[in-house]
């Protein structure tokens, strides 16, 4: 009998979740709809919705009328304004922390500069956890939940261990970074996991950015180091220990600079950051402590270029030239239908993107670069840590009975509610 | 009501389906522990059985007791020797058919040598037409049915069209090749379909080779061009048109050799089979005619390496090198566990693999290469085309009620008999 039991309640929270998700990706329904889209009985989801508004995960909507017969019926819709993920992320100037609703909508933002290559792991830690105290106290004046926290890196994260193996422009090698944000948020007891930035930058734009819903998707991250997420037929290819979408070192020229990895030619000396500073004529300077803010350094190369100043479009269009080089590598490799350029790469499309579509189409061996098209993330650098904020609320689109009842009359099914 | 029987009969062949597969996964076993293994009731599995055995598509087996306690069951083991699936394979110097059984054994197989490039396709087509009426004749004789066709092609395949797009070593394109086939089959009425052979020979790994089942895994296929067939998550890899895994002209060095395409430092270039032969002394003889077989040119390099000869293995030792190199680039971006060498690197192990696994060890910034192993296939040059013949039998395993019954008493619930 116990089993029979913990089979309904297995089944009762698949078919929560599948309402759930039925809602978030259609909207506002009408009960009636969502049986006939979710294939359950209207009875099973009358009840589930009844659960779903006592746990505030969705509320009444207006009434509708579906057709000139029959009742109206009073629709239903997401809600989970009191559900928050929050993403953290450790980049190389500065350390982040955004709150997303179940709705997606942004409900706390906060960033602190910091130079992290030149602190202790340690040090940047508890910043992050500062960061995340300040979100719970948040959340907890409007009457929220956090229900997951993801931080996001940029480097190899074992996806079996959830430990950091190496993230070579911050520094930082084998972080137990799970361990050590629990170790100070100590009585929040959130779940954490760690997962790479362009990673989550691929999910970010396969679920939010314009070309979300795209099966076949490939996220181009710039920054100080270049990342790739690739999205194939809907999922997130992680490998097989989740090193994957790491082109950052990929060989471009066995004749080219050295890299700070101490390889040659690696695509990182082309098109990463640095490489477009120092060759726009905006190299770092030492003396910045902490450094200056390197967004700030790629609008000043966007402004000068738009002055017609020839050394920033000079090295724009290299960058671009190279951008396509080791793009079609990956073309060639995953065929994606869209390639979605992220982070500093985002702002420059009007210089990157031509040249970068020159390469593609000279180097690509499918007919018209297999279908390709490059289009400029809208989410830009905020795409990684959105990404990871909403993979923290995967949870509860799992498992809705991870948020506890609203409505005290109505107990949740299971005892894993978060508080 | 219309709609409810056909509601109904696609059920009935979707539990065909899952008892005809769970047979293929599990070998023999009882009707009790399909009912266990497929979550269908024990009263359901034994007219599914029944339908089975009816169609030839399974047999009865030995008797089995599962314990001490209750009746001993007749086991139920997969049959389908009289169902075949057909592979056409295009080679640049041969053109084959191979037929499968769905329990994957070789009941026909046959070869015929020919210039390739030096025909019109239409020439090489009535070749390929001719095998496959000589492999339906056979299948006639031993009271079997071919259920399918799949074409292997060296080349860019539409997976939309199902046109060849390109063929480079082949000189063909836009060779509407399903249209052609099916035109000189004629009244045999066989369903066609035309892949990539890269891909195929990574179905067949994944299927049949000895790392079958690895989740992620990627083969690399040396001939006389190279392709890469990419199994991510236990799906291959296709791209949104079709045309993923295409290696062999990416670029490994901006200052390399002129390739065939026209462009620079392909890595077809540096460890294609002409390469090889080229840098191991044995280069092709304008005056072969037909071309002497590449595979037999491959056995004389591996002869001339076993003998010490020191041309021949300081060309298997650049081959080996340049095969790291580039795949280095597809181990940083797919993580796999697994890389199956296959084509003519299969024989060649031996001298491959020590620099090839150095490069990698060098090249690949997770950690251990991302724990890549590097295996030679034993499927070698039968891969592709066995991984076709597999393909055409996909749709019996889809539904089951494709192939007739044998017990006349016994009609299928579907019209859609092959014959």
């Amino acid at each position: 009998m116990g089993s029979q039991r913990a089979d309904q309640s297995t089944i009762r929270r698949a078919n929560l979740a599948l309402v759930l998700g039925h809602l978030r990706a259609h909207g506002t329904r009408s009960r009636a709809r969502i049986a006939t889209g979710t294939g359950l009985n209207k009875a099973t989801v009358s009840s589930l919705v009844a659960e779903l508004l006592a746990r505030g995960l969705a509320r009444e909507g207006a009434i509708q009328r579906a057709g000139s017969v029959g009742r109206p019926g009073q629709a239903v819709e997401l809600d989970g304004r009191g559900v928050w993920g929050l993403g953290v992320e450790l980049s190389v100037d500065y350390v982040a922390v955004l709150a997303l609703d179940l709705r997606d909508e942004v409900r706390w933002d906060a960033r602190v500069a910091l130079d992290v290559p030149a602190q202790v792991p340690e040090r940047t830690l508890d910043v992050a956890a500062g960061l995340v105290r300040a979100a719970l106290d948040a959340a907890a004046r409007a009457d929220a939940v956090a229900v997951g926290v993801t931080v996001v890196l940029p480097g190899l994260v074992s996806s079996t261990s959830g430990v950091l193996a190496v993230a070579p422009n911050l520094g930082w090698r084998g972080t137990a970074t799970v361990e050590e944000l629990a170790q100070r948020l100590g009585e929040a007891h959130l779940p954490i996991a760690v997962e790479n930035d362009a990673n989550l930058s691929a999910l970010a734009e396969h679920a939010l950015g314009p070309e979300a819903g795209t099966p076949d998707l490939v996220c181009l991250t710039g920054d100080v180091g270049v990342g790739a997420g690739i999205v194939v037929g809907g999922r997130l290819v992680r490998g097989s220990e989740g090193f994957a979408g790491e082109v950052g070192h990929m060989c471009l020229d066995p004749h080219g600079e050295v890299c700070g990895c101490g390889r040659r030619g690696c695509w990182e000396t082309l098109v990463g950051l640095r490489a477009l500073l120092r060759a726009a004529g905006l190299p770092e300077d030492a003396s910045d402590e902490p450094r200056r803010d390197l967004r700030a350094r790629v609008a000043e190369v966007r402004a000068r270029a738009e002055a017609g100043d020839e050394v920033a479009c000079a090295a724009l269009a290299d960058v671009g030239t190279a951008l396509g080089r080791g793009a079609s590598l990956i073309v060639n490799l995953v065929n994606p239908r869209v390639v979605v350029l992220g982070g500093y790469f985002a702002g420059l499309g009007d210089w990157l993107l031509p040249p970068m579509l020159a390469e593609l189409d000279a180097r690509v061996i499918a007919p018209q670069a297999g279908g390709v098209r490059v289009v400029c993330s809208r989410l830009g650098f905020r795409s990684a840590i959105r990404g990871g904020a909403r993979v923290a609320l995967e949870r509860v689109l799992l498992d809705p009975t991870r948020v506890g009842c609203h409505d005290q009359q109505r107990q949740p099914a299971s005892g894993q509610t978060v508080r």
